[in-house]
């Protein structure tokens, strides 16, 4: 099963795609879509809708997994982060329904055991579960990457207590 | 020229569709895109994409005109109407450059000459301005053809003051 992990952003979408297979986790890759602050802002839209609309192109994946949006304490970074984002569930949802959502704190849990996990952990574990040389950079396509791993733990759980 | 306003929501979308030439103008059309709130948000977000491109194919708009989202004190709604916001300047910008962008202060201004007016001068403006019957409902298509006309009234300025 391929995954696309997608951190959402305006400035810098972090994306992460991994194969899984039972609890088997193999990288495919990773990587940002990036817009220019100078830019207008429908502008900058359109480029993360056509962005997320290649990546679904490239990489056709079975499963979607965003991380949820937390409410930020800046209203404008806020403003700006939730329009990318829906434009990006857009891109996906004309495509497929398997959409999943995850929190921060569900990411840190799935991916280190801890839902108080810091920044660091969570790279370093998405790191190792992936069998990288280095950690994934930037910090927003290591973002990507661990809410695909999410996905891929919360797919493997719901199987292994499957009722027969 | 055929005008497209919009006043951007998730659960309410106003729209409305004017003709200008030179300083008369004309009503075509006005109405909502509504989601429901019991759908899940990638859902609705693809609802409003949707209508948003059914709404530019119909009425084929030589300019888009847009209220500018003021910030909310709210931020989850806030946050809602950016995302709905977002995916429709997307829809328009995949079709059009001619996108516009409108201050509340601006409208109020264009509409009833007057910055401060309350919602109820601004649509009974509305209605005098198209030769309307009855005061456009519900708001959010009052409020879009509000913003269409202070497009007309600003596109119609700019001729005025061109250098020959």
């Amino acid at each position: 099963m391929i995954i696309l992990g997608i951190d959402p952003g305006l400035a810098t979408l972090g994306y992460g795609v991994i194969e899984a297979d039972g609890d088997r986790r193999r990288l495919i890759q990773f990587g940002t879509l990036t817009t220019a602050a100078g830019q207008p802002m429908p502008q900058r839209l359109r480029s993360i809708f056509q962005g997320m609309n290649q990546l679904m192109d490239i990489y056709r994946p079975d499963d979607v997994a965003f991380e949820e949006l937390f409410f930020s304490k800046n209203i404008t970074t806020g403003m700006a982060v939730s329009a990318a984002r829906g434009v990006a569930l857009v891109a996906v949802v004309e495509r497929t329904e398997n959409l999943y959502e995850y929190t921060p704190m569900q990411i840190k849990q799935a991916v280190t055991g801890y839902g108080g996990a810091d920044k660091h952990q969570v790279q370093h574990m998405v790191k190792l579960l992936l069998h990288m040389q280095d950690i994934a950079r930037p910090d927003d396509a290591a973002d990507a990457l661990a809410v695909a791993l999410t996905h891929a733990n919360s797919m493997a759980m719901k199987k292994m207590f499957r009722i027969q």
